[in-house]
């Protein structure tokens, strides 16, 4: 009998990553193509897809491909489109999902890179028995998805989720969305760039990372810095999880989750940014909440988790019969 | 044939308030007893369903009573408790729903206050047609009943939907649940109390409002001073609508929702209170928000709302067959 696997396909500004997975999140024939190198979408679509096919006939694996599911910037859950966004090559509204469905009739879903995510961790990571949690992708910005009662929240127009852009300091710091003190100019690995850059500009401190320019400093040269001491880099963590902590506070009061998994780049620093976050999400959370939300890393950190998670997503339909 | 209902019961801290409301949401019988009167749960009950009983046999109606849904204060959906509110007379975990079985053996259920408002308002308000949307009661605190995807959002514990305890502002004032900047220390009836001593203390306009004491002030009589032109009164507007505005915005990032209902005593100041909250709340949205969310006054704000949403509670129950 033909083994049942779904395409899950992870679309980055710069590359595109797919796997086939299985129901329990097992994944074959992993691969990638440069997203960047196809302007028109359709010889994009048509050279993923021939690669796809071209890895899985060298195999001697019988596979019934069920479905595919998509997580990509400014990708729309209710439309199936990818929506004007500055991540991609592709300009304006673009039908992906219709676009898919002349390569393979099959189901087909799309969300965004968190919302995958948050799906990933459901269905083969740390929040496999959970149904309320939020999943907080700390990349170059600060993405979130939101699980309600087994569902993620996609909101009326299939935007929901957009915590990044939550204003965490009044007239704060300028946001590539162009409003001021959004929270991912905070909790992100670019947003603890700025804040150390903040600190030297403040400090007197001598410090490794003055050696650096702001356009080489990364979050981990940051979090290196600080298991070696830094006293800015650890500051720096600190600040970062003063403002995630507060913000992720007021989360709680949203949804009341049973968990937070923090996700991505800046994740990765792992104590170094949990305790502080955890230490001042406590500090403003309502009495009712205290000592009850764990805040937990992803447990698929060092997996291929964006593939995974959009494999999750169309297994999640297949299984709703949808 | 008997005509189909279910007991609606809004428990106050001094009054609770009943009707008997059919599916389309005809509210019969409705009267009122007491809470504070009773000490012991149980007496409180018998007299409850004593004083229902006995408007009801006056009655040549055939009535079938189906289920009973309860709005109270900290009213726990999933475990159909009351938890250590100090807003009612009877302390500790409270076993509503189970004490209440002795009394009739049919479906019950229990919210919180904010969370049968929205409920109220999905079955037989402004929010009929909609499927995410946000019911905020700006009442002594300010509340929130949030809806996504057509069910209410209870969280893990049964505890979501704590907007009044967002932090609104850093270090602001002090809130009763021991927290500083709470937003329902800004943006509530008592909330517009404080901003107006507030500003009677800053600056030196002549005002009405410097004759009311600060327990004698309320709410109505800041619209009915704003209405006249009062200058601290307007002021006192704008400040909470900015506030508010502002918070709402990022309750936007959060689920995206269609339309979000203003509801309680202070929403009754109408345009007042509208206007800045939807300035403030449009300036602080991302751009793919923007123009989309409607802010609206409740549809139940001159009904026996909190009645209507207990018993729409207990309707949603059983059309889902629970």
């Amino acid at each position: 009998m033909a083994q049942q696997v779904v395409i899950g396909i992870d679309i980055g500004g710069t590359f595109t990553k797919y796997g086939l997975v299985d129901i329990n999140g097992n994944s074959y024939f992993e691969g990638s193509i440069h997203t960047s190198g196809y302007p028109d979408i359709n010889s994009y679509l048509k050279n993923l897809f021939s690669t796809i096919q071209g890895s899985v006939k060298t195999s001697d694996k019988d596979l019934q491909i069920m479905g595919i599911g998509v997580g990509a910037p400014a990708g729309n859950y209710y439309s199936g489109t990818i929506e004007d966004t500055s991540n991609l090559i592709w300009k304006g509204i673009v039908p992906l999902a219709d676009l898919m469905k002349k390569h393979y009739n099959i189901p087909i879903a799309i969300t965004n890179d968190a919302n995958a995510a948050a799906m990933g961790e459901m269905m083969y990571g740390g929040a496999k028995n959970m149904k309320d949690f939020i999943v907080i992708t700390l990349g170059t910005g600060l993405g979130s998805g939101i699980v309600v009662n087994g569902n993620v929240v996609y909101g009326h127009d299939g935007f929901a989720g957009e915590l990044g852009h939550i204003v965490a300091i009044d007239n704060g710091r300028l946001c590539g969305c162009g409003k001021r003190g959004c929270l991912e100019t905070y909790a992100s690995a670019s947003g603890i760039k700025r804040t150390v850059y903040e600190l030297l500009a403040d400090l007197t401190e001598p410090s490794d990372l003055r050696k650096i320019s702001f356009e080489d400093l990364t979050a981990k040269m940051i979090s290196d810095a600080a298991i070696n001491g830094d006293q800015i880099a650890l500051k720096a963590f600190e600040i970062t999880g003063e403002i995630l902590g507060r913000n992720l506070a007021n989360a709680v009061s949203f949804s009341s989750p049973e968990a937070i998994f923090l996700f991505g780049g800046l994740a990765k620093a792992g104590e170094l940014i949990l305790k502080p976050t955890k230490k001042h999400m406590e500090k403003n959370l309502l009495t009712i909440f205290q000592n009850k939300v764990k805040l937990l890393l992803s447990g698929l950190q060092d997996k291929n988790a964006a593939v995974l998670g959009a494999a999750g997503l169309i297994w999640n339909e297949i299984k709703k019969g949808n």
